[in-house]
């Protein structure tokens, strides 16, 4: 077995000199390990080929845009079909509204949609709804969350200002002390409370929320009239065609969603209730390509194939299957994983790793056997990762855990 | 004759409850004539046509993002080839490079690029790079400029904190005392300057930049370190490849575009040079469809065409007999226009029509005869609005003056 990455390495030095440092963002394979590779020529399901030929089964599914699988045909059909009659024009068409519509029957809370194109784009509507609505300006966040790459939401140090991130207080996580804390330091000026699904920060492990935690955020925000804004963002669709929080039957306000709306199709969506309309009637906000319908095309065939091919339970069964695979593996060749989060989104770390060696070490292992990790961000699991495709996964990751074995014990 | 919009009537009454208020942001018909339809259903080259049949040339061009015509071949064949290869993945293709280098061949100030979705991301990395690369905070602006629709940027006074626009000042376009008077108030905080290539301010005439105006600004950041920052975001590709100022011999240090860079796909570029470079590679910002690569597919097509089909000289061409085609209607009539900026982007505005009773009035009754032109916002020509496409726009358009004039006069 050879696994070069000689074109990729190519690429990589031009991309230094074509981009400031090379990729940016999310995708900068620079912080993942030397065998992870930077640009890929293809991609099929739940499977991507990099520019060596390199095939991997990818749980990384492009950051969790995809979700029924790369080219899922009812989607690309739709997509294709809509674009060869308009996309971006001076105005929408119908199915800007056909789509709303979709999210207003769909989602409990939703009484009208708002569409975007980044996720930052829909958190940020939300931020503004809120302090529209209410008049106030202080937001709470949990700590640690992530909510997007504008100014007021990077986790950047560089580039922004103390007013930038002026108004925010922050809570911890399920912790029901905290949030009552921060809320009461808000004051008569709390505009809204931002929370992820669940804590799916990096490098950490995950958390799903507590009944409690949850409960008690519902009835803050009742109480002093402030948004619950659920960024819905990275989770949308892989729990629930509603709120991620309809699985634990809590409300929010706002929701933001983006990723895998319309299956790897640029898209955003914000859906809210009715206290919230005035408030999101009044902020002006626009994208050159927000009113484009492939998109609007591709969410309704992904709701539908949602719907109609059982992708939701798929993807339990397919993250189950994944989790304990690796336990069995990871016990076998004497590790312990700590597997935390929904199978569906799993972080998977090696216990007792510090440093992070071990965790980078075993995910290039892995990259090098065809499976791509990722060492330290959740990962996604695909309608498109069958059964047999998890079994293959653990079969060329036994090598990785051999590796490791060899290496650290 | 027979114009309707009883289709289009019956989805603004859904689009009412669907969204906040209908349709939103810049797209929203609301702030047009009742005879601006809302909705469409079909695009071709430079023509519409709205869910209720009726045709348009339109003058709109999606706000700017139709350069070449809507369905260009190349443009559209580029494109589906790679949507069928990979789009958005767990990394960016090799497009996204050569793309980059595309950027950097073709713009004199270019050494390196940044790719995003929406105008407001590209001038948001700019304003953050400027921000890191001098570690100063004060941004300076045109008074009543638009640069995008994030909190720092809205012309929205809703939802938005003073701290949201804080370290900004302002100068006004051409007048170089007032820009020089910025610069001095910024003092050693002043880390860019903001500017569109022309004044293209809504309601107002338009003006070019003055060499003088221009080639001070380009002073004034030599002279402080300060980043010039254009706004290209609405003019990149009607006028050159380079950024718009190469046309008048000033270089940018940060150039943000997007609308027409990849003819109707949702990209939005920053081009920078060396001095800005490690200020770029600071900041953190990132998008979930930033890495997609049937936009840079797109745009590399749309770079092609633009190039082997003479589409600039085209669009000059089309623009220059649209507007003395205009003069000697309105002139007929007995009206006279006040029509500013360059003619690929021309604001067509009807003299001492200080309620806009007259302005509004003429463009619905362009729009009852198949001709959508905008009452207060600059417009767009492009590449496949040819000479007989400009005359039939002015013979539909003769009688909107005739209707004008028994109004009127």
């Amino acid at each position: 077995m050879t696994y070069t990455l000689n074109r990729d390495i190519e690429l990589r030095e031009r991309a230094r000199s074509a981009f400031p440092a090379g990729v940016y963002g999310h995708q900068a394979s620079i912080s993942l390990s030397p065998e992870h590779p930077q640009f890929f020529a293809r991609a099929q399901g739940g499977r991507l080929w990099d520019v060596d030929g390199n095939e991997y089964i990818d749980f990384m599914c492009s950051y969790g845009t995809n979700l029924l699988g790369h080219h899922h045909p009812k989607v690309e059909e739709a997509a294709a079909r809509q674009q060869a009659i308009v996309d971006c024009a001076t105005g929408p068409s119908p199915l800007m509204v056909e789509l709303a519509e979709s999210f207003k029957t769909r989602q409990a809370h939703a009484d009208w949609a708002m569409f975007a194109k980044n996720g930052t784009d829909a958190t940020t509507i939300c931020l503004m709804t809120a302090r529209a609505q209410t008049g106030r300006n202080t937001i709470l966040v949990a700590e640690g969350a992530y909510h997007g790459a504008g100014p007021w939401c990077t986790p950047g140090a560089v580039g922004v200002t103390a007013a930038d991130k002026a108004n925010q207080l922050t809570y911890h996580f399920n912790d029901v002390e905290s949030l009552k804390a921060a809320v009461a330091q808000a004051g008569d000026d709390l505009a809204g409370i931002v929370v992820s699904p669940f804590k799916h920060d990096v490098f950490v492990d995950q958390e799903w929320p507590t009944q409690e935690f949850a409960s008690t955020m519902r009835a803050l925000c009742d109480e002093t009239g402030a948004a619950l804004i659920l960024d819905d963002v990275r989770c949308a669709f892989r729990f629930s065609l509603g709120s991620t929080w309809e699985t634990i039957d809590v409300q929010p306000d706002l929701c933001a969603m983006s990723k895998s709306v319309a299956n790897g199709y640029a898209l955003s969506v914000v859906t809210g209730n009715n206290k919230f309309r005035e408030g999101a009637s009044q902020i002006y906000t626009t994208g050159s390509f927000w009113f484009a319908s492939v998109s609007f095309a591709a969410s309704l065939a992904t709701i539908e194939a949602i719907e109609s091919e059982g992708a939701l339970e798929q993807m339990k069964v397919s993250g189950d299957l994944l989790r304990s695979g690796l336990d069995q593996l990871a016990t076998s060749h004497g590790f312990k994983l700590r597997q935390t989060g929904p199978s569906q989104m799993p972080l998977v770390l090696i216990d007792d790793d510090p440093d992070w060696q071990k965790n980078n070490f075993f995910c290039a292992e892995a990259a090098k056997r065809g499976v791509y990790l990722h060492p330290w961000h959740n990962m996604f699991i695909c309608a498109a990762h069958r059964e047999s495709d998890i079994e293959e996964a653990l079969q060329r990751t036994d090598g990785a855990f051999a590796a490791l074995k060899e290496r650290f014990i």
